[in-house]
């Protein structure tokens, strides 16, 4: 079916299209009864407005982006839901984009925002974003954006995080108090702000003392891989009795791993993951977590790029939100 | 920063406007050398294509729509990954919407989209899309749509489905076979299509015999009552001793249920859930799904929708696919 256009509708009326246009805007110029008029056939020929051009008028899209890595995460899907709840209120939609972890993704989803199809645009980065000239791209085109979680520290821009530091330096202390003599923190990409940040917190609480010892292993980007490796850090002859999943995604690979190598949680390994899985009760042992304040994170993210859009925000670049994790104790730690 | 033109770029270029966008199309008219010069300035400026105009011309935007209830549930995320796969070997960018299960809400999106931002539309609908006329103003807009999961029955589209009636039917028998004598079966939207087929086939299997019973529990849309109104169903006289969750998210209430009223799975209530849950195996007892093709679903709907969009499928409205699920026995069945 051929697009209905306002010449047609204005055809059909006997009116002008300046006339009709101005009807569908509710100008004071139109009586109501045209105003009517108009409406009714608009509505009985499924007319639907020029977007692009609405949007030039009103100045806004009516739409801001969320780039995320993934979905299969309960982090990023409680970030959403807070987005989404904020952007609600506002009468905005959420277009979500995922990267999947792929810095040319990222790159391109960026490029294709740059058009003015969204107001605003929340992010949180990919493993893979070392070069972050693209996020200087929205900036440079007056988008605002703003960061939350998995930032670009040198980009001038909002950022909205938690707590990673103090959060892996109490999970390292929690694993020495219960006694660990060596605890290994798992990563997947040494690159992300998140992940310096916890390591940094990690080698803090090492610090304090002199009984226990560290390690970091980088599992990589594959994720076929990772019971592969976790299993042959266990299979050494100075096997980590503590281990710091520091995503979601090296959990179950962690459980796998253990049950191969015929460990057992928390007996012979403890386990803390950073997680907001829904589900951490019923594993066996239950999972000791870091959670995030993923939800508060989405609205706080979602607030902030709603007051720089109405111009309440006046000095973006000089928001940076911390909100605070916390230790949920559970059976995988003794 | 302003916005820089085509206009703008004529002017510092000594060029007609017409010229410069001729050079940024890469038309045969313009010699490479100006073509050069005017990408070296645009580029310099950051100048963007008008998107819309652009896509007006090419008759495409470049995005397709992917409309979901919800992310937070391992079946929709793996069917995303199925639909960017096929996406990304398209050169198409995937705009995720999610509509919380709120008829409101996709009703809202699907009017948002019908202004051209997407060349196609695939969809999921909501718990309480009953009212389907808004799944018909994209049809009547000329927009291809297709159905995955669930589906609108009435609406002619192509539909992606998954065999929901054999897989309950399937799983009601399993439960008979290994000697449960009451079955319930727990819902969350009698109204979904998906819902309706999994209650035929639970009671399919049930009329086959007469040693059992079953029952079916509408758990309702508040979350927050799952595991209130399971935890009845258990403490009823005549509480069954087989339970099938028709959905991922009545899981983990149905553990926390059990649990509460100290019933044993699977030695005094046996579970089955639909769910393509990665960590089911690390549940305590682990959990026995009906996992559905969730990847495959998502990437033969994106064919279907390329198809469409090639103009390759010539009768979408014929289009009624059926992949089958499989049944993972782990220790919530004896």
């Amino acid at each position: 079916m051929p697009r209905v256009t306002i010449r047609e509708l204005a055809k059909q009326l006997g009116l002008s299209t300046a006339a009709v246009s101005k009807a569908l805007r509710d100008s004071h110029e139109i009586s109501n009864a045209t105003k009517e008029r108009v409406r009714e056939l608009a509505q009985r020929l499924h007319f639907v407005p020029n977007a692009y051009a609405g949007s030039l008028r009103r100045k806004q899209s009516g739409n801001i982006a969320l780039v995320l890595p993934e979905v299969a995460d309960s982090f990023f899907s409680q970030v959403i839901n807070g987005i989404e709840s904020i952007a609600e209120e506002k009468g905005y939609h959420v277009l979500i984009y995922l990267t999947h972890e792929k810095l040319a993704k990222e790159q391109a989803i960026l490029s294709n925002l740059l058009n003015g199809r969204v107001d605003g645009v929340l992010i949180s980065v990919s493993e893979e974003t070392t070069d972050t000239s693209h996020l200087q791209w929205l900036a440079d085109a007056g988008i605002p954006l703003v960061f939350f979680d998995r930032i670009g520290s040198n980009i001038p821009a909002a950022k909205i995080t938690t707590n990673d530091r103090e959060s892996a330096c109490l999970a390292t202390e929690t694993l020495l108090q219960k006694g660990c003599r060596r605890i290994a923190l798992l990563s997947v990409s040494t690159e992300l702000s998140i992940t310096r940040e916890r390591i940094a917190g990690f080698r803090e609480a090492l610090d304090t003392q002199t009984v226990s010892s560290g390690v970091v292993l980088d599992c990589g980007r594959q994720a076929e891989c990772y019971t592969e490796k976790i299993r042959a850090l266990l299979e050494a002859h100075d096997r980590p009795d503590g281990i710091i999943a520091s995503v979601e995604k090296l959990a179950a690979p962690v459980y796998t791993a253990c049950r191969e190598c015929a460990l057992k949680i928390p007996e012979e390994v403890q386990l803390i993951c950073f997680s907001n899985i829904g589900t951490a009760d019923f594993f066996s042992p239950s999972l000791s977590t870091i959670s995030q304040p993923a939800f508060d994170m989405g609205r706080e993210a979602a607030r902030t790029l709603f007051g720089i859009l109405d111009k309440k925000i006046k000095d973006p670049q000089g928001i940076a939100r911390v909100l605070p994790s916390a230790f949920i104790c559970r059976g995988s730690t003794r």
